[in-house]
């Protein structure tokens, strides 16, 4: 059926050219009522158009072009699927449909969503848009779908999706985004604060990436990227590919393990043609080697947590310590399992290396990983503290020594205790500022003598350092 | 494609009458050939016959007759709706497909399940068998469903059902059997130790029901009622009919609320044509009287048990008093709200009759119910009691009387003691055996003077059963 502005536009020139032609009206306005009536929809009826079912809707292949009107308030599932419903407009339901949990909208040629298409179906849970016609998500498209857990656009035209397309879907689980067009790999969706909170399934599989932020991806749960399917994509061949899929392939996340051969990207060498290669091939083509899973390295009375990161969200975790023995709230202070499943480890000594071990069980999988600790035996800042200690123990030991040469040779002369103003001065130095008790003078016959003089004073000036009466304060 | 069978029968026709036509022979050859392919089903194909984003496959209107074969092991969702495949043998898929949750099999004019159909799909979540030509449903078809939780096999051409048909589908929720041809209500499916535990959504509607067992219907939960459809069946005008839908009416049961008018019934006055009416209209057609809900009636000390009869399950549920107090785990003793949400009072007393309100809450719904306790100012079994006391007592004073009179009358005379063999041995009696202290003889002169005496002596007597010594035991 033609646009109501097309046929409008047709009627119009026909009120200019041939006014005189009354069949021509006549027409015109047949078209603009079937039109208008087109654009409203006929109501629902559930003998000749729809299967109705109870709460069940079911309208597929009978090749409407607008949605039924008066849909009953009580609907639950609406299947619109293989029609010619090209246009979801705000008025597709002049009424609020508070029930309706499934709406089936796949293979209809829609083109145009409506910003407005789903403020009337709030407490929607699955929304299939997929095999249409859709070039682009506008700004929050779906923010009144607050309970939607599906969202199936695959099979579409879809080359851009704003930012906030997806803004408000707090409870979507599973986003199919697979055979579009989309160039950008929307990482805001499984990132940081503006991520799906519950997305635990994201397909951007055949699509048009080139580039993605392999450090970025490499850095999420194990949950996300267990169902981050990313596969058929035009990919730029890179080692870090390489490792983030072997990493993948070998945790067995379904995205890299299920999809294997499926992953492939450009290689394009120098002055050679651009070629798709296999991407798990990269190793012998680029020579990248495989992923390697690092231990948790950390010091002597170090504090650690110990991450269990799973395929599946929300499941329940129990560890084991390297001897085997099972983490419970008693066996042991020092290890304890926190209430998101990781394990703290504290006071750490070298005994406590080993290979912990975390059970995690759902009611769809069970799975074992393993954590190698491995303890050093000297923290790390315990090692600079003992350097401080040395450092000032010898800093305080030469600063004696100093004060003690200070002391023995460069007392200052007091000149009202001097016996003899003649004396040399060096030697009066030599004694230290005390008197000799036998008043002898020392002569300054020969250097030699002198020196041996010197020694003895020396001598007796120390011991005198130490048989000094004591120093009241 | 045409079925094995009829190929094969057109073949052999083709040997006996055809021999010499060798074109016919190849014809036939390539047929059953395609014919044999047919039946073991193509390989899936993601480019032709199927669109596969990660884990959903949809072949959908795609005129396949079989199953693709070598479906990935991680397919989730498998969609084979408008196709022709109108058998479901036990190898259509040889493997097992351990994560497939939703199976797709609508308008397919499908016909034939076999009983191990579904052994290898063990993880079902959401089975459509909607739309096609089933007409029977065989024992344990489903038993191997364990995890399913809806079922749609509206609009097909079911007559009869086994009645182990769904057992072992313990997770079921939902279950579509409209438009069928089915006669008997499976009452078993929501009654008893055979019901579905789960099942809070069961549509008969449109079948050809003619009887239902109504007091039945009316004894179930609340939130089984609310899913419980039979609109559009042939049933018979019956006032329990017409009682037990204007209580759901009025409880607001979706299943009568929703399709109030779709009620209808099957009315034959005597002598008249059978003729279908409303069923809300029974109350002018055949003087019914609207249900009344009635109030709970208890006596002095009971303890009695009241239900939160709400529409929903799992329903949060809080009570409060005729005081408007709310029952908290400490505020009274004798009323307590019990782990299923019932409310217990113990110990009633007149004053506690009154409103009960019990408010309760679900995510998608808020739901007020008012239960009226009226409590008698007796006890049921005091009364009987009382009753008891009273003859017992009476019978107890009867008992002594009696004792006394024969007693005072009937003593038997013992012949050693008696003074006189010639006396009147009614006067001996008379003395109860007991000798006259004073040794007198009794006359017989005239009756006066012996009763006068007589009365004397019983006087005596009655106070000596007083005055005789202790008796030592």
């Amino acid at each position: 059926m033609m646009s109501l502005p097309h046929t409008l536009g047709k009627c119009v020139t026909g009120i200019s050219f041939s006014m005189s032609a009354c069949v021509g009206w006549v027409h015109c306005i047949s078209l603009l009522l079937l039109q208008l009536l087109g654009t409203k929809g006929s109501p629902l009826n559930c003998h000749t158009t729809c299967i109705c079912a109870s709460n069940v809707v079911s309208c597929s292949k009978m090749d409407l072009t607008t949605v039924p009107t008066a849909l009953p308030v009580y609907t639950a599932v609406l299947d619109l699927s293989y029609n010619n419903i090209t246009k979801l407009r705000a008025e597709w339901t002049p009424v609020k449909l508070p029930r309706l949990r499934n709406l089936l909208l796949a293979h209809n040629g829609l083109h145009f969503l409506s910003s407005e298409a789903f403020s009337h179906i709030t407490q929607l849970r699955y929304l299939d848009l997929s095999s249409n016609d859709l070039d682009q998500l506008n700004e929050y498209i779906f923010e009144p779908l607050v309970h939607l857990e599906v969202l199936l656009l695959y099979n579409n035209r879809i080359s851009s999706i704003d930012r906030t397309a997806f803004t408000g879907l707090n409870n979507l689980q599973k986003l199919y985004l697979s055979q579009n067009h989309i160039s950008r790999f929307p990482l805001e969706l499984v990132k940081d604060k503006t991520r799906l909170e519950k997305l635990s399934l994201f397909d951007m599989s055949s699509n048009k990436v080139k580039v993605l932020l392999i450090q970025e991806l490499q850095n999420l749960p194990g949950w996300i990227k267990n169902g981050l399917y990313f596969h058929k994509n035009p990919l730029v061949c890179d080692c870090d590919l390489y490792s983030l899929l072997t990493h993948w392939y070998i945790r067995k996340f379904s995205s890299a393990y299920d999809f294997r051969d499926d992953y492939t990207c450009v290689l394009q060498g120098q002055g050679q043609e651009k070629r798709t290669v296999a991407a798990f091939e990269l190793n012998t083509l680029m020579n990248c080697s495989t992923f390697k899973e690092e231990d948790e390295e950390t010091y002597l009375d170090e504090t650690v947590l110990l991450s269990c990161d799973t395929r599946h969200r929300n499941m329940t975790k129990t560890w084991m310590m390297p001897s085997n023995v099972p983490v419970t709230p008693n066996s042991n202070q020092s290890a304890t399992v926190l209430p998101d499943g990781k394990l703290q480890l504290s006071s750490l000594r070298p005994e406590d290396s080993g290979v912990y071990t975390c059970f995690a069980v759902s009611a769809a999988l069970n799975e074992t990983l393993y954590v190698v600790v491995k303890v050093h035996n000297f923290t790390l800042d315990g090692n600079s503290d003992t350097l401080n200690t040395a450092y000032t123990t010898l800093v305080g030991c030469l600063a004696s020594v100093v004060l003690v040469l200070i002391y023995l040779y460069l007392t200052p002369c007091r000149c009202f205790c001097c016996p003899d103003h003649n004396k040399d001065p060096k030697d009066l130095q030599g004694q230290n500022g005390k008197l000799n008790p036998n008043g002898e003078e020392d002569g300054d016959e020969d250097g030699l003598q002198g020196e041996a003089h010197r020694k003895k004073s020396v001598a007796e000036s120390i011991s005198s350092v130490f048989s000094d009466t004591p120093i009241v304060v």
